[in-house]
């Protein structure tokens, strides 16, 4: 597998090197909002099909990558492929999130649950492989997975919710069983992680999408203390190349001093966070440690005219303000996302305008062209 | 109206004056939990058939109060009713949230907005004092609205929403007549509140219910700006007493530096808060100005064992800690409530242990008998 790449400002970022642009990518960003993806989707069949046929899952992940100058592409496939292979039997039905046919809610669902053999998430794996050879260096290929919590919550819920009754009844109720269900998620998660990392993932990300929706101290215990885990079981290098890991959780900011002692290269933030304030708290100044910043448009802004978006993407980038630029040492860098995944609903030359935005005005915030 | 109070500790609380316990209420604690209610409401025929009746508003806001020692009643009534006044046409679908038949989308649309005629209001107002006659002084009486971007949102989606798409489209293509709407709010919350004030009530509360929804940027100039235009309009006092405003922002504890210099008296919090945290923010020290905090328990505890319930309860008062015992000055004070409206599932059981919980233990903190 090529090792060399064309574009490495994404992985260069994530280790807080100084970059001649900001780099960008989009959470979600092969998805339903381009036509090629739903025309690609409609001969899979359905989402699963997409993701678990190698040539689909290549095909789809490169899609983005074809329109818009991305810096990095992300492993086409879902959040929850580990439950699937727990034996959860995950569907998406039409129009609709995803649902698990066999809910994790009573004492012997726990005690059933394993970490799953990892021939059965082969597909992903194999997508993994395949999208390297694709992507012939054009830029890094992350890989991700959900987070044990957000495991959780899908698991013991059976589907999305609105209030997480379930998962939040059982964590109140009998925590012993829910510390059971996130250890064994942990574990298989970073199992997981690290067969991507084998496979050819150059970055990993972990999604605590639902790690928000907890009380404060419920956050510590029962999401970052697991993420925790998963990441200090998770290879830092492979084949001689650092392996950044990125965590995410969305509604997190607020906890943004419990999450700075995490062992990751990257936090993602969502757009409620003042990228400026977060720079300043772990962001680490230029030769001292610290974590890259990635995010944190409004994925809404992408329904403005071109103006707006060019004026609210340069807002974003200002308030990281200018990443550092020497080169003979580390300190803060910026990579560029949205708060969240794409809205199926954008119009896909709207990322054109976001994309290119980033690129040009990062470029003259580093030139000192532009009031930092 | 009789002014002398039974039980003032919520009122002495939200003025950070020490009080002999911590005070307690639920938001939405008149609600589909309780059996009586649903009784009620299926003689009324509708929820805006309980809002809109005199005796049936009266009669449901004092059933949470007759099984329970709660400090505070709160109006039965709707975030909602100011718009529907505006001529939007409220309605509550069986099952559903509220809809709007009228939703505000076109800049035409837009113009016509006027703060409604109050009397239009004329059924919230004449509940107040019913319920103010009905209560005979046991405990104050809390009138309320939603915030101006809270109705905003409603306005424009027509209905609830997963990812407000059509009023940040509109919030960030058109700002100006987000800007247009957030006025008329504003000022139609004002009068409305005072127009509560006059009628009897004791304390208003102001539910940014989506105010968490917002960028950090958006949140300041698209509701925070426009909650303190309403708080700048809002009587302080009447026949002599203080009247105070809480104002409570779901998702808003990443920006509480933002909100520590609103001009009101109590800060509502989420469970995603840490009372200790924003005590040592925004609470003050005894003879220092600050704001009364409010919150914040998960109503998902509510699901739990009461000796679960009694424990997290337990931890949230002594996340606060003691509040300040001395009665010649002001200092910090903490009125327990939940994080959001208690869930319609709850079982009605529970919130007893939750109420005396509060009680027993605030008491035994002030007497120095636990740590605190």
């Amino acid at each position: 597998m090529q090792n060399t790449l064309i574009n490495d400002t994404f992985l260069k970022a994530c280790l807080r090197q100084a970059t001649p642009h900001t780099p960008v990518w989009l959470m979600r960003q092969a998805g339903r909002y381009l036509p090629e993806y739903c025309a690609t989707r409609s001969v899979a069949g359905s989402f699963m099909g997409l993701a678990t046929n190698v040539d689909f899952a290549t095909e789809v992940t490169l899609q983005p990558l074809e329109r818009y100058a991305l810096d990095a592409a992300i492993l086409f496939s879902d959040i929850l492929t580990v439950p699937d292979a727990m034996g959860l039997g995950l569907s998406f039905a039409q129009g609709e999130g995803p649902r698990f046919a066999k809910p994790v809610r009573t004492e012997q669902d726990v005690a059933s649950l394993r970490v799953p053999d990892m021939d059965k998430l082969r597909y992903v794996f194999d997508a993994v492989s395949s999208i390297r050879k694709a992507l012939k260096g054009r830029v890094p290929l992350i890989g991700f997975s959900g987070s044990p919590w957000t495991l959780a919550c899908y698991m013991v819920e059976g589907a999305g919710s609105d209030d997480y009754r379930l998962v939040k009844s059982l964590m109140y109720s009998r925590p012993d069983l829910m510390h059971q269900i996130l250890s064994v998620n942990a574990d298989s998660v970073a199992t997981y992680l690290n067969a991507q990392i084998d496979a050819g993932a150059q970055a990993v990300m972990i999604f605590d999408s639902w790690g928000g929706v907890l009380a404060h101290e419920a956050f510590k215990s029962f999401s970052l203390h697991y993420t925790t885990r998963v990441l200090s079981q998770l290879k830092t290098e492979h084949n001689g190349q650092t392996i950044p890991r990125i965590v995410f959780t969305k509604g997190g900011a607020v906890w943004l001093d419990d999450m700075a002692d995490m062992d990751c290269e990257v936090l993602g933030l969502d757009w409620t966070a003042d990228l400026s304030a977060a720079r300043h708290r772990v962001g680490g100044r230029a030769g001292t440690p610290g974590k890259a910043l990635q995010g944190n448009l409004d994925p809404n802004v992408l329904f403005a005219p071109p103006q707006a978006i060019a004026e609210q993407t340069i807002a974003v980038l200002e308030s990281f303000g200018k990443p550092h630029t020497d080169t003979t040492c580390s300190g803060p860098t910026h990579i560029f996302n949205l708060g969240h995944g794409i809205s199926q609903y954008t119009p896909p030359e709207h990322v054109n305008v976001l994309v290119d935005t980033v690129h040009s005005h990062s470029v003259a915030m580093r030139a000192g062209m532009v009031k930092t």
